[in-house]
């Protein structure tokens, strides 16, 4: 009888995830009750967002429980079905988890994976989260206008990636900030954004100044952190900061000390908001469409960088903030 | 000839404005010039903001040179006229100094008194800068919705206490937080808060969690600091801060620090703005007729601190920052 490959919660970390707080485990074949689906996994997801979820505070979603299922978005294929909505060989993008199979109710589909001329691997990426997240935060959140100049941290990431990109198709000026030269080049040369900051070089000020001579009308912060102090400091009148990461901060318990931005807000009217994907969920689809539409004519590029193996999810979320990644990280199924 | 008492600004405070700061002098009475009126200062207002006013960095204003009169909103009468625009005897509010004549063009003036049932140093305080900031403020900035509760900080200022009583009138559950138990008397029974938390007093967080069992949907922030620290930590989901003002951080030189709200701002998909004035001016006239009517039936407390004689300027600001006023502080012309 074949076994299921599962990645458990074995413990909860204090900061980032390491391969420590996990464990791999043979389960077994699950089967489905009535309305439920089985579905075969394909890629799994591998998030900053995830040491969120493991944190035991209040975050935005309940905390995994320990000896569970890892939390994950998926993209797989249904092989067997007892509800109507879904039939054998859909492809699914959900909460299926970081796991080779999944016995699930409906109400753990995101979406039927329909641009099924591009890989299925990128519903999970510029097409997932990630991208729709980028889309829909700078558009709520961000609201720029053409011409304006729009500063994104985590530039070569999957998230500032996509939204350096869109902010360009808007008819933004866009300053990527991100980590040693090659990512530079990539923000440049894959990207296209106007300018690329080194935040590891030094004169990250001044390189912000030199870039946006007339201030950042809109920054999009995934990072928070000493990246986030400097750029404030460079925001023009009634600025928009889209508070969408903190990946530069290794933990926020106890929560760190920063210069208090309350007299920046005030004077210079900047907004400052919060953005979670999953209160918007009602428009995922919709923004997967614009996306994949332009993918597909060449406007929108993305890197995946794809772990083949279940065996390496672990230690593949501590990785992300060492920076070291370069694209959407994935694990791609062996058996598959 | 009569001459013209005017306080000049006699050096650059580094925090709080202090006496030192300002020098009486003997000016000569001024003449004025087509298209210009001159106009007997009744009442000189007295500001929180004149500390960022006087302060020799990037602020919402230019910083006031060395020398010049000290700026303030006045309210006075016109006692000769060069310009069609306005007419001997007409009280008017505006860029006027602090000194008992101005020779001004017409641009100097914000509004005609037209509420002339009410007293005219009203159009300094309720009517004035400190109700149309707390009426436009919370209603651009904070968002109210009926059921909401919104908590005030200086909760029985000038400010405050305004936003209080029109949360209230939004139906809304309001929140005062002020200093000592004198002025939780005040916000309880003049200004209707319903619950009012003293800040000096031991126990804030347990007392914010008290009254705001399922979280704050508004923060209208006067103070920044740890008031506003303890509040963001009390904050429902969606939450508005209103970034209105610093009055508990001495000094901005050097930026001090504080706990890193970025996380916070994240995971509650806060929003946090900030509100000045002045880029409100086309609103304030409606505004101040909507306040004015409020006072008339009663709907809307107000307290006024007048002092009497110009002599009294040059300490009148530093007093406000020891929380030592209480009402809208006021200089009234010994001669009027």
């Amino acid at each position: 009888m074949p076994s299921n490959k599962q990645v458990l919660v074995a413990g909860r970390p204090s900061g980032i995830p390491q391969p420590e707080h996990f464990e791999i485990v043979d389960g077994e074949m699950p089967t489905i009750g009535e309305g439920q689906i089985l579905v075969r996994n394909q890629y799994l997801s591998v998030e900053p967002a995830m040491r969120g979820w493991l944190a035991d505070q209040s975050n935005y979603s309940q905390p995994i429980e320990i000896g569970s299922v890892m939390r994950s978005l998926t993209v797989g294929e249904v092989i067997e079905s007892r509800t109507p909505d879904f039939a054998v060989g859909d492809m699914l993008m959900g909460w299926f988890g970081w796991q080779e199979f999944a016995a699930t109710d409906a109400d753990a589909v995101i979406r039927k994976v329909t641009d099924t001329d591009l890989s299925p691997s990128l519903a999970l990426g510029v097409l997932g989260l990630n991208g729709v997240t980028a889309l829909l935060a700078l558009e709520k959140v961000g609201r720029p206008v053409a011409g304006d100049t729009v500063v994104v941290s985590t530039a070569a990431g999957s998230v500032g990636s996509a939204v350096g990109q869109i902010a360009k198709l808007l008819g933004c000026q866009t300053v990527g900030i991100t980590g040693g030269p090659e990512k530079v080049a990539i923000c440049l040369d894959d990207f296209g954004y106007d300018a690329a900051l080194d935040y590891k070089a030094p004169g990250l000020e001044e390189a912000l100044a030199a870039a946006c001579p007339h201030g950042a009308n809109v920054y999009f912060d995934n990072t928070a952190g000493a990246i986030s102090d400097a750029v404030y400091r460079h925001l023009a009148l009634h600025a928009r900061i889209v508070t969408c990461g903190t990946a530069s901060v290794a933990s926020w318990d106890p929560v760190p000390t920063g210069p208090r931005v309350e007299r920046l807000i005030m004077t210079k009217r900047l907004t400052m908001g919060g953005f979670v994907i999953f209160d918007h969920m009602n428009e995922f689809d919709a923004a997967s469409r614009r996306l994949a539409q332009w993918v597909r004519e060449g406007k929108l590029s993305y890197r995946e960088e794809i772990i083949d193996g279940i065996e390496n999810c672990p230690g593949a979320i501590a990785d992300l903030y060492k920076g070291q990644n370069f694209g959407k990280r994935l694990i791609r199924l062996a058996r598959f």
